[in-house]
């Protein structure tokens, strides 16, 4: 399967990038808005693969670029740039492909980190609102921590929730989910239910923030 | 020390009798708006912990009996009865004593349920706003299945979040959590950061609803 990771020179887009070029057998597309700088970190994810052994195909485009040649599109970019990012793939995109977000909008004040709910009801519903119609969403991948993910000799048991309104698309998300070692997939239900899922993210930031040990942390459901 | 559970013939206000009354050595005091109901669940609760040989301290109050005698009062209570809980026991809470919330507003739609959050900013700060000014108040334990918790032969590894402005009042309420077995408190900040806590409990649901063999669902922080 080919997958581009839009926005994936970042740290989410890393981390994915490279659990799935040790742990799975797919064609690995990082993009960016800057093609160059999307090339540099695909040559640096692949030594860094290389350097344990994995020979993985991770290839570097412009974000378009590796929408159009992708079968699973990650919108891995912060959930300021996710609108943008969807308007400026767009017409790459079919009703085969199956695009992915695990943004989360967040907001900071003296306690921590909240949730930062958009008018639309969740991030994943702007990115629907963005996408052509005929084009399937699911959101997943919101829960990871980015630095955990990327570090490969880290191992984690954590779970991931998936959601979506198109079954064979979450289906498809859940089974890329579940080739990374350590990770669950868990259906979340519907697109409606996207809130609940964004909402956990700067939860978990806040609770690794006011507990001494812990860190990078994920969540399993148990 | 003495615990208040207000509603406590209610599920959750069960589970946590039934556990501190056979993990921990606690006063529990059963609270009801009926007090004749309070006596006759407090009864079934030492009965239950009897025939599995232990000899709990638990007995049955109006709600403002038991909020009058206790350290601890715990709102076990439907958020859409907390405010009126929290004001008709008000005169019987003062600065020693700790105001615990478990409390989380949620609707259903055809996705599945979602959190409602308060105007006031979350269900925590709606109680925070109906007691007096010099009562601490903590939210802790709702993120914690009522079946599960009051299942005395089921056995969890379980997180639960404690928020709270007050250092003292958040770390006795840690305490207590930490004597149930199979459960771990977790520090989550102030009140600011309560609908974040909130938000997990409709998640757990769903979760638990779209997931064949998952039931009963808590959670872990890892």
């Amino acid at each position: 399967m080919r997958i581009a990771l839009l926005g994936g020179t970042g740290d989410i887009g890393e981390g994915l990038t490279l659990r799935w070029g040790r742990d799975a057998d797919h064609e690995l597309l990082v993009g960016s808005r800057d093609p160059e700088r999307a090339r540099d970190r695909a040559d640096g994810y692949t030594a860094t693969l290389a350097d344990r052994g994995v020979d993985a195909d991770i290839k570097g485009f412009g974000n378009a670029m590796a929408a159009d040649r992708a079968d699973v599109v990650v919108l891995a970019v912060p959930a300021y740039h996710l609108v943008d990012t969807v308007e400026s793939v767009a017409d790459r995109l079919d009703a085969d492909t199956v695009l992915v977000t695990p943004a989360v909008g967040m907001t900071r004040d003296d306690d921590g980190f909240s949730y930062n709910r958009p008018g639309a009801g969740s991030v994943a519903a702007l990115a629907a609102e963005a996408a052509p119609d005929d084009v399937p969403l699911v959101g997943a991948f919101h829960n990871l921590p980015a630095g955990g993910l990327a570090d490969l000799d880290g191992e984690f048991d954590w779970d991931t929730l998936v959601f979506g309104d198109d079954a064979d698309a979450k289906a498809t998300v859940a089974d890329l989910a579940a080739e990374i070692e350590g990770l669950r997939p868990l259906d979340a239900g519907g697109l409606g239910n996207a809130a609940g899922v964004e909402a956990v993210t700067p939860l978990l930031i806040n609770v690794a923030a006011e507990n001494e040990g812990l860190h990078d942390l994920g969540v399993r459901f148990e």
